[in-house]
C-alpha cells in the first residue's frame, strides 16, 4: 500500500477514534479501519463508556476479509488483561497482515508492548504516520498517564473589549446563537464541565450538553471550598440524572457535604491554597477519579487561578462585536502579574467567524 | 461587452482606486481602467494630493486607442471646473463610447451630473455594479459630503482579556511584528493617525508609516483639551517634516497654542462636552479641513468617548495570547452602559491569524 493510502485510511481512523471524545473516559478513544485490497471491510470506534474497543469492533465488521488486511488503528493497541482481552490477540487471531499506527500509548500497561507483541506474531507494524494529529486527540489521555490530570480546556467568551456583563449584571446575551451552539459541540467532547462556585451561585447553570443528541451528558463540576452552593439550583435538582462533582476543602460544613451527597452529588476533598482551593489539587482528584478532559467555563476567579498555575492547555475565546467599557465586569480576574513576560502565552492554533462572532482557539506555548 | 467581462474590469478599477486611499484627500480616490476590444489600453488613479483626477491619467496612457472605448472608472467623473478640467470632457474628448461606474458621487457639484452630461454627449452609461464595494471604498469621501465627518477606524490592539499593559504599565509586546507592520498599512490607507493626550503624554509616539515605503505620511492628530503635551515630544520635534494637528478646547492656554504654532502644528478649537473635547465637534472640525478617513488607535478614553458617540464606523481588533488579568489596563475606557441593549454592536466583517495574533474587523451595525 502507498504512503498516500496509508496516510487517507490512517487519517480516517483518527476521525472516527475523535468521535468518542468526552464519552470514553478513563479509556481514550480509538478509531479503527481495516482496510484489505484497497477497500476498507470494517470500521470501529471506542464505545461510550470506553468499550467495547475500537479493533475488536471493526474486525467484527470485517469477518474473514480480515485476514491478510492491514489495521488503521489511531493508537497503539492494547496488549493487556483488563476488563477486555488484549487487542493485540484479537488482531492476530483475526490473521491482519499489518498495523499501522501514528504512536505508542504512553499507559505503562502498553507503552510499546502492543506494537512488540504485533511484531512478535510476524504482524507488520509502521508507526509515526500523523503522529502529531494523533497526540492531539489523545492528549487528555496522555496528560493524565503523565502527568496525573485531565487537559483543561478554558473557553471566555466576551464582548470586543473583554466583558462578559455590565456593572450592573446585565450579559444576555453577548454572543450570538451560532456561538453558544458551539459550545455545546465542545462541552459534548469533553469529559466534563467545571465552572467556579461564583458561577454556580449568579447563572444557576444547568452545564448540560442540549440540541445535539447527545447520549451521555459530561460530568458537571463545580469547585467550592466551602460548599455554600444554592441547594434549590438546577444542579442540585438533576444531580441524580447527571452527574455533578463538587470539589471542596477540607473546612467544608459537613451537613452540607451530607446534603450534597444525599442530592447525588459526588463530592471530592482538596487541598488549599493561597485562600482557595488548590487548583493542581482539584485537576489531581478528578485525574485520580479517570477524567481525561476539563472543559472550564469559568467565571473569571476559576479561570485567572487555573492560568496561574499554568493548568490550562488550550484557551478558547469567542469575541462579540459589542463594546461594554471599562466599568463592565472581566472575563478574567486578577492574574497579579507585574511584568508582562511573566503573563502565560498561548500559540494561536485557529482564527474564524463564528455565526456574528470570532472564534480564536489557542495552546499553552511550551516554549 | 458581456457582464463577466465588466465585473472583471471594474473590479480592477476599484482596486487601483483603492491603491490612493489615504493620499488624496479632500478628494475621493478614484481608479480608471480603458478598454478598447477587450484589452486594457489605459489605466489611472488619483495622484496624491488628489491631481491629476484617474480619468486623464488613463485618457493619456490609452491615447488614440481610447476612440470607441470602454471606461471603467470607480466613481461618477466629475462634470464642474475646479482645479481641474471636468473629467467628463476629457471622456467625451477623447471619444470613449461607453462608461462603467458604480454609482454616483453625493458631491453636491456632481451628484449624477456626470452622467447625465456623458449621456448628453452620446456616450452609453451603465451604472449599479460592485455598487456596494464601491461605496465602501468611499465610505470616508461620501461621510464627509453628507455629514460632514471623515470615516473613523478604531483599532484596539489588546490581550486575550481586553488588556493593553499590565497594572504597572509593561506594554512591549503585546502583539507581535506581523501586527504591527499591519498597523503601518493601515495608517497609510487613511488621511491621518489620531490619538487622545494621554496616549501622547505615556507613549511618545511618532505615529508615522514606517518601512512601507509611504510617500505622503498621514496628518498626526492629538486630541488634548489644554495642550498640555510635552514640548520635548516627537510629534513636537517632527512637526515641521509631517503634519501634527492639535484638537484643543475653548480654555487652551494662549502660549501653549503660540508654542505649538510656532512648532509647525496646526490649531483647531473645538467645543467642550461634559468635561472633555466634544468628539462631534473634533470630528466636523476635521472634516471641514478636509479629512475623508482617521484612524484612531486610542488610548482607552478616546476610543470610549468616540464609541459613546457613536462615530466609529469600523472597529478593528488585534488580540494576543497572552493573559494579563484584571489589575491590567483596559484597551477601552468606562462607557457607562446600565443594559447591555445600549451598547454599541458592530457587525462582523473580516477575522483571521495575523502572525501569532488574530485580526478582527468589525463595521457599525446599522439596523
Ligand atoms: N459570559 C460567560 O462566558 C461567563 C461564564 C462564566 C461565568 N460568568 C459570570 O462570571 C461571574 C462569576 O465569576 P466569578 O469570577 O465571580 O466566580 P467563579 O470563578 O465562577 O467562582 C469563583 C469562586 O469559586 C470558588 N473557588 C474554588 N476554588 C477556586 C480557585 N482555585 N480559584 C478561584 N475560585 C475558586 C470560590 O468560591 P468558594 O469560596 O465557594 O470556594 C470563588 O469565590 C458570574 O456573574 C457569571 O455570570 C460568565
Ligand atoms: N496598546 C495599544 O494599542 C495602545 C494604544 C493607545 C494607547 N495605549 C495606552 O493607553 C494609555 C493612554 O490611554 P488613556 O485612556 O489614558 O488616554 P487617551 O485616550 O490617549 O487620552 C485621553 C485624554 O485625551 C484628552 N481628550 C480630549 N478629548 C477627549 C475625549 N473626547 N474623550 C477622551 N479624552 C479626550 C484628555 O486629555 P486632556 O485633558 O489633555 O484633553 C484625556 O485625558 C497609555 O498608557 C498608552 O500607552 C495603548
Amino acid at each position: 500500500m502507498g504512503a498516500a493510502a496509508d496516510r487517507r485510511f490512517l487519517s480516517l481512523a483518527l476521525a472516527l477514534g475523535r468521535r468518542g471524545l468526552g464519552r470514553t473516559w478513563p479509556n481514550p478513544s480509538v478509531g479503527c479501519v481495516i482496510v484489505r485490497d484497497g477497500r476498507i471491510v470494517g470500521r470501529g470506534w471506542t464505545a461510550p463508556g470506553g468499550r467495547p474497543h475500537a479493533e475488536p469492533q471493526a474486525l467484527a465488521q470485517a469477518g474473514e476479509a480480515a485476514r491478510g488486511a492491514t489495521a488503521y488503528v489511531s493508537l497503539e493497541p492494547c496488549a493487556h488483561h483488563g476488563k477486555t482481552p488484549p487487542c493485540t490477540e484479537a488482531l492476530i487471531a483475526a490473521g491482519i497482515a499489518r498495523v499501522v499506527a501514528p504512536l505508542a500509548d504512553t499507559d505503562p500497561r502498553v507503552a510499546g508492548q502492543g506494537f512488540e507483541r504485533l511484531r512478535w506474531a510476524g504482524i507488520e507494524v509502521s508507526t509515526g504516520l500523523l503522529g502529531e494529529e494523533a497526540a492531539r486527540d489523545h492528549a487528555g489521555f496522555f496528560l493524565r498517564n503523565e502527568l496525573g490530570r485531565p487537559l483543561v480546556t478554558l473557553k471566555l467568551a466576551s464582548s470586543f473589549d473583554g466583558r462578559i456583563a455590565t456593572a450592573t449584571g446585565d450579559s444576555r446575551w453577548i454572543t450570538g446563537a451560532e456561538a453558544r451552539r458551539a459550545v455545546h459541540a465542545m462541552r459534548m467532547r469533553h469529559d466534563a464541565v467545571m465552572v467556579g462556585a461564583g458561577t454556580a451561585r449568579a447563572d444557576d447553570p444547568s452545564l448540560t450538553v442540549r440540541d445535539m443528541g447527545a447520549t451521555r451528558q459530561p460530568v458537571r463540576i463545580v469547585v467550592s471550598r466551602r460548599l455554600d452552593l444554592p441547594l434549590m439550583s438546577r444542579l442540585a435538582r438533576t444531580a441524580k440524572e447527571v452527574p455533578v462533582w463538587l470539589c471542596h476543602g477540607p473546612d467544608a460544613d459537613p451537613a452540607l457535604h451530607r446534603t450534597w451527597a444525599d442530592l447525588g452529588a459526588r463530592l471530592f476533598a482538596c487541598d488549599v491554597a493561597g485562600g482557595h482551593l488548590d487548583p493542581r489539587s482539584v485537576l489531581g482528584a478528578l485525574g485520580e477519579a479517570g477524567l481525561t478532559r476539563v472543559f472550564c467555563e469559568g467565571g473569571g476567579a476559576l479561570a485567572a487561578s487555573l492560568l496561574n498555575a499554568d493548568l490550562v492547555d488550550t484557551l478558547i475565546g469567542m469575541t462579540a462585536g459589542v463594546a461594554i467599557g471599562a466599568e463592565g465586569q472581566p472575563a478574567l480576574g486578577a492574574l497579579g502579574l507585574a511584568r508582562l513576560a511573566e503573563a502565560p502565552r498561548f500559540d494561536l492554533a485557529e482564527a474564524r467567524p463564528l455565526g456574528g462572532d470570532v472564534m480564536h482557539v489557542w495552546e499553552r506555548s511550551r516554549t
